[in-house]
């Protein structure tokens, strides 16, 4: 920030990109908008460093940020976590080399496993057969799934989930440096867990090699900018560093780029303070929450023993109020207040260190209006509820007969079939109901009937999807025979 | 823009993320910035669509750009031209197919390379001995390529280059189409050719089947927002749809996006208007520039016949005034002038329709001052003049020999060597002056003597590299023996 601030009190001229010229010919309302902010739009001009070989400013602010969020080395990423889970998987695995995955991973986790050409084997996570929810990943399955494949080069687990559940990532760290493989962990929805001790362990704390933190989710930076942290001797950092240059802009946003030197700043002087106001608020919150009649909120105990959950996220189970979760989110959201997402069962909240008090009471407010009126509307469609429960989202897509390498059926020709005509034909595109952005099929893994059933019940739910080409699955796109 | 004005017109309660929640708790400095802008960077909530499927504002936006920038379908990059270059190679080219690209490329159309497992064919561009810069690509190279490799699948051009030249893409399209392959541009410097017929011609109106242009470059959106261009029957949607996921955020900024639809707006409206002014304006700066002794502007005259150039590009030599292009860029930048690069001969500045006749007089008198007082002060080394012009920097790269396939040369394991005992060993990571961003080794090309002196002598000028894992180039990584 000051490197900036410093090239600005020159009153530069500028006869270099961005072509709006400091933000002089910024275009209509967004011109507006930004007003003055516009001038921060910069460049790699002289005193402001360059992303891919920092030397000054940015590395100072990544360094800043290493010691802040509790890492050897930490890089700033202006194309998301995405950036981050391609880059750390590319740097991990060598072509063809296999790695332990969860199949609810964020879709830039198996899009890394293709630019890897990495071969991935899956582990299942718990399902909370209560909420509908995939959970953690237990510290058992990892023993197991490293014992089963030890050839395997590193273990990639996405702690916390969405829905802000942890798993035991110092047990797991330990058993799978004892195994000789890497600890990578798509941290994303964890960025705020190193400013305050009531929450979750972070994955850097608990031995984890590499980690990605969406900083943007949590913190106060712009969307579209994370971290990824590093440590420890396992991480081959020149190579790291090529991959991160392949994935990433060499015009990287200042704007965003500076948010994230900001974040961490505002975390170091004010984030615990902040964050405790908010988990206080937050806490006596969930018990208002809990008292109203016909929804069911998530809460550790609901865990079992061996995960944690991150307070600051609200999973809250509709269904006795006759409606789905993508209803509720609807009506929320006409009403002004609009929620992280939704799945046929629940719909998910998120609080972070910039809410304070009123804005807690105020959805618990809107939570126990819902509840009073919306109780008698009739829904003329049976409840796809808690289709977690019945196997048919968190497991029945581990066990799909995979025909084709992951990166080849990436590569082959594709046609389109109608939805009810995929059964056994192998897939050529992701499914995936977005958010939470898992995906229930992948490239080479074939259609079964089963899962044509379910696909067409989350349509019939509202559910939204990524990843097809015909984004409402009339048809879709499978391997050429 | 209508649709997040509707969403903010509303008063909406924010339970998502971003974590600043619509600005209120963006951090310190860039939070009193932003101000209320903060309340634009919003995410994927109803009503804003998804960059990913897009079916709403953003589909809309996309086709209002296809049609300003005469394409068929747009495609918005938040990962700036390198996603584009990325994902337009990706999309065209198969694992081992091979491609005909310019030595002169981008790093990320090498990068595309990389991913893309292609096999490249490197062509040379022309060379203008005076300015000691690549120029444009002849029909007649073309030609030749295009008949000594016809198992090629694509030729991918740069046009215009950094300095403003651009090739004739016309006839270049008739030839690459009549052998059957596909032409792909990196147009990053030619966003704003659309909007005015004194300049030259786009790729899509020249025929190319896809273009990738830097909005952010010579038109008005934010730094790191680009647009993908594409038409025809030769290029296959699906494949690209899918390449373009694997290269962006699944978190995209709608700052972003927001402004690629604000630049594509104001040029519609007002683009002609202000782009008529800056030229005329630009065009009566270069005369007074070139009463100017001991500087030098290239200009189309210099090229030649076949190559025409972007006028709003100035390339200055400054060797006249007996210093090196890099001392004369920090020289005008400590006066406040800032300009877009320079190499030990040149110094090049951008106009854009952002400025007037004030920006371009005061550019004018700024090189004055520089003429009139340091034509004194000596040079104690003797000047690295004219590099190109002995074969150093645009040609002798291009005979480099490979010793090992591009992808392959960046899985393999590296070590560090001293630069002068490089010679004999094959690369292991790209050495680019930057900018303007052109390799002179690649990974799997072996160093020659004659390279590290060139190389030396370019540090020595104080032009600054990429891409190499020590900036300094004390050190560079070869590939293990």
């Amino acid at each position: 920030m000051e490197s900036i601030l410093a090239h600005l009190r020159n009153h530069p001229h500028s006869y270099h990109v961005p072509g709006h010229k400091m933000g002089r010919g910024l275009p209509g309302e967004i011109g507006q908008w930004l007003g003055v902010s516009g001038r921060l739009d910069l460049t790699e001009i002289p005193g402001l460093d360059d992303l891919h070989t920092p030397e000054g400013a940015i590395r100072d602010a990544q360094q800043l940020a290493a010691d802040a969020f509790g890492a050897e080395e930490t890089y700033f990423l202006i194309n998301g976590s995405t950036a981050g889970n391609l880059a750390m998987i590319m740097a991990a695995i060598k072509p063809h080399e296999s790695i332990l995955v969860p199949r609810n991973l964020h879709k830039s986790v198996l899009n890394g496993l293709v630019l890897a050409q990495a071969t991935p084997v899956f582990y299942t996570p718990e399902v909370d057969e209560t909420f509908g929810i995939a959970t953690g990943v237990s510290v058992e399955t990892v023993r197991r799934m490293v014992q089963a494949h030890p050839q395997a080069r590193a273990l990639l687990i996405t702690s916390p989930t969405y829905h802000g559940i942890c798993s035991d990532l110092a047990t797991i760290a330990e058993v799978v440096h004892a195994a000789g493989m890497l600890l990578l962990v798509d941290e994303a929805h964890g960025a705020h867990f190193a400013f305050h001790e009531r929450l979750p362990q972070t994955a850097m704390a608990a031995g984890a090699d590499m980690a990605v933190q969406s900083t943007h989710k949590m913190l106060g930076s712009l969307t579209q900018s994370s971290m990824l942290h590093v440590q420890g001797p396992r991480v081959d950092r020149v190579r790291l560093r090529k991959r991160l240059q392949l994935v990433q802009s060499t015009s990287p946003s200042y704007l965003l780029l500076l948010s994230l030197d900001c974040a961490r700043h505002q975390m170091v002087t004010e984030g615990r303070a902040r964050l405790e106001q908010a988990l206080d608020a937050v806490e006596a919150g969930a018990e208002a929450l809990q008292q109203l009649p016909h929804l069911r909120l998530l809460t550790e105990r609901d865990l079992g023993g061996e995960f944690r959950l991150d307070p600051l996220k609200w999973t809250v189970d509709v269904t006795d109020l006759g409606q789905t979760g993508g209803a509720v989110y609807q009506r929320l959201h006409e009403r002004g207040y609009t929620l992280e997402l939704s799945d046929p069962q629940n719909v998910v909240a998120i609080f972070t260190y910039a809410d304070e008090r009123r804005q807690v009471e105020r959805l618990v407010q809107a939570f126990a209006g819902l509840e009073a009126t919306e109780g008698t509307e009739a829904v003329a469609d049976p409840l796809p509820t808690n289709l977690f429960a019945k196997g048919e989202v968190g497991r029945a897509p581990a066990e799909l007969e995979r025909l084709v390498p992951l990166h080849e059926a990436y590569e082959q020709e594709a046609e389109a079939v109608l939805l009810p005509e995929a059964a056994g034909r192998a897939a050529a595109e992701m499914v995936i109901p977005y958010p939470p952005g898992i995906p229930l099929i992948v490239p080479g893994e074939v259609w079964t009937e089963d899962l044509i059933a379910h696909v067409s019940r989350l349509l019939a739910a509202g559910v939204r999807f990524q990843g097809a080409e015909d984004a409402a699955l009339r048809v879709v796109q499978v391997l050429k025979k």
